[in-house]
């Protein structure tokens, strides 16, 4: 933790205009509820927006316009974001050059950036190019020939394979795996020839890979995922996807081979898409759905199959009440039954 | 394995009471099927009772008053448990302690205690402190400043990441990966900003964590796993997450952020969790099953969404059923217009 | 990639038949659209038959009979897997046996086959065997006694556990587990008692596990994955399973201890299979399908719970009709009460 600061220094830093005291002295964040006079809160969600008369924080980071109950007040477009900004400010600090540590096994031919930290345990391959800023931990494994961008953070046990190219800013995960070999087979009678998967893995600029998950290399080409998208923990992209920009892909979600996802797509937790399909820019898929066939952009799918979202509530509801529903059709069969006898015997009676 | 023991002698490591000849050499254990003289075999589940009468075992742990079919017999009131603690006893031993081996990476400032084994390849960060009898494997990585206590086993290549705090008797199977960053980004027009998180993963004594699970650290304050509570394989647990004591956690589960989860909960493999709800005590969630809101103690659920166990099983039986179920309301909808078209023209004819 | 060679050249590689000149040179292999004079391109798909025309390859690979629209062709069985064998043949060369490179970290009591190759930062414990030509690659760990086999690759961060055997020619990819151990415990009141796992895991030849995927040893004997057998990414495997020969188990699969796979049986992506129960030789289970009970051979199955693939296909297609079922019911209902009032009227005016 850093040093405290004015609310006039923190407006400034996030570009915000001060309602109020900003001579007031603030040295960390906290929740409406927890904040104290020395700390910042923020609100974010209008429906917390009495509390704001009730916290005990110093100041608040809120949107232009918000009512601010006499508080002393940043006023931002994005409050969230802007804590977050603060977060960073008050809460990290920039890691320290370290070079290449003791124990590091740095080939003679890689590459080493300018303030780049390259731990004991870190293995670095042939040929290999580590940016400038970026830091490699403990056992994390960079095969031959593979590219590593400025100011990325590989941590520890993370696995990038030959070839493979992570752009600037990118941060993997533990245990992450960039450039596996795809899972490709061509039958051959009973069994399955393994086919040599000779392509490999680019992530763009700003891309963030969770822990333990896996991208394979392309069979041939290229597996791409584009600047800004970032993956949870223990997804699985398969080989010769190309993932758009700005997605979000949540925890155990898995890709088939081939898929194409646009840009500024969400996959919920635990979704699965089937390979060689497009799924359009925008689009959200709810958790635990399964994607057989492409998606029209700029909408919300849920279900296995998936369907648009508003229809999948509808049957979601439906199935619970299933047994009911066949109840009834059982009574209205009888009831039809009975009616049928009744109506025969009044017109044979006539 | 060790040497032979007298059926008395088991007795009385399992506080259990001899029926027959106590003074019975045995030197193993083995199923029902399987037991020869010399092995000792059990019998938890009544179903195979009758299975005593054949058994070649020299001695069988049951409960108190089966059938023992004139069988040396040590009863004690959890036989499986009793042959759990057995096969501890029988075939494993305690590690050897062997210090902090050569080519270990030990910063000079970490804390390593009594009788603890740190191997070639493992990485212990500064200020780290291992308890006594702890063994870390080749390729685990200790970020800063974590804490680890007594007796726990932290296998290859698992990674607990800075400040992250490990109780007692903990087991991390090779590949788990503690304290990873929380999948928190704040939007910024189209892009992601990753907002920093500064918590951390606590464990309380004897949690497990099974291999390449995932403890995402949280963004500002603790994840926590209670005493006792074990989680299987590829297990992912997102950021904020509070889980009780004793619960079990089966194979690839997702819990998403800020769950709470009561104690002595069971989540089978697969099951998907949402976040920020509250699971109760003694839940037990079926596999594959979907949680998409709060779920109140001491009951059984399956299903997306998760419905009461029992309601599930009928729907889940309707599904299938359900072109037949179409067929027949087709049908009855035929003979509905039959009968309005009968009856319409009585009416007429009248 | 290696030297140019003549189509007769390639086709008695193949053990095919030419048709046309056998002199034509081939640098490269390429799809049948971006080929041109020096690559050679294939077709398996008798839907792009038309394309032969077109391309600008100087070789077809395709199956005898064919139309070859005047092409040079080498006719060859399976055009897929020739392609497959001919991209190993150009893009992929042996790796160079290295040796005990410094920095790996072997046991004195280690036996290492000739023309193996074990990486800096490679952890191989005591009394461990590896095999001829087999490459160990940097932050693998092989735990003590172990048995590795010939023509083997172990990825980075990949890890053996104590005494698990791996035939010849498997592969596992960087960060799979094998040998974790099985997730038993024996209820002890509230809490759980850990049963030792003091089993094993042998993988037969030829069998391939992928990026972070985790096997389980055994309880007691042996979890077992027959010849031939592809594990992709993420895949979990409890301890005591049975595999079969040539399956192919796709991502985030799990199965559920003492599971009996038979042979050549497919599990597509996210499949979950319970414990203690047969799946039949041939089988083939649909993505996110869950297998609660025991399936019997050469047949396909989907859904939770999984079915008759063709069942499935028009249930879950019903599914999202549901509503629309609902509604019609309701208006039956209705139909039905307004034809009773009228019935029961016409019965009494009578």
């Amino acid at each position: 933790m850093t040093h405290p600061r004015t609310v006039t220094e923190l407006a400034d830093f996030l570009g915000g205009v001060v309602q109020g005291d900003g001579t007031v002295l603030i040295s960390g964040l906290a929740s409406l509820e927890s904040a104290g006079p020395e700390t910042l809160t923020f609100l974010a969600n209008p429906k917390y927006a009495s509390k704001v008369a009730e916290t005990a924080a110093g100041a608040v980071l809120m949107a232009p316009g918000a009512e601010r109950y006499g508080r002393t007040v940043i006023e931002v477009a994005n409050p969230y974001l802007g804590f977050a900004k603060l977060l960073a400010l008050f809460y990290t600090s920039p890691h320290q050059p370290l070079g290449v540590l003791p124990h590091a096994m740095v080939s003679e031919t890689a590459t080493i950036g300018t303030g780049a930290s390259i731990y004991p345990g870190a293995f670095i391959g042939t040929n290999v190019a580590v940016g400038n800023r970026t830091i490699v931990y403990p056992g994390a494994v960079l095969y031959d020939n593979v590219m590593v961008g400025d100011d990325c953070v590989i941590h520890a046990n993370a696995v990038i394979r030959e070839r493979c190219r992570i752009g600037n800013r990118c941060v993997l995960q533990p245990g992450a795996v960039i450039g596996s070999d795809g899972f490709g087979y061509a039958p051959d009678g009973n069994s399955y020839y393994p086919i040599p998967q000779i392509g490999i893995v680019v992530l763009d600029d700003d891309v963030e890979i969770g822990a333990n998950s896996c991208i394979d290399r392309a069979a041939i080409e290229v597996t791409r995922i584009r600047r800004g998208t970032k993956l949870d923990n223990l997804v699985q992209i398969a080989h010769n996807c190309q993932i758009g920009e700005d997605c979000m892909i949540v925890s155990q979600v898995g890709i088939s081979g081939s898929a194409k996802i646009g840009n500024h797509v969400t996959l919920a937790g635990q979704v699965g898409v089937a390979g060689h399909l497009t799924i359009g820019d925008n689009v959200i898929v709810g958790a635990q759905s399964g994607v057989p066939s492409s998606l029209a952009a700029n909408a919300a799918y849920s279900g296995t199959p998936a369907i648009p979202h508003k229809e999948w509530l509808k049957s979601a509801i439906a199935v619970p009440r299933l047994p009911e529903l066949k109840k009834t059709v059982s009574s209205l069969e009888k009831r039809i039954a009975e009616l049928e006898t009744i109506v025969k015997q009044n017109s044979q009676e006539r």
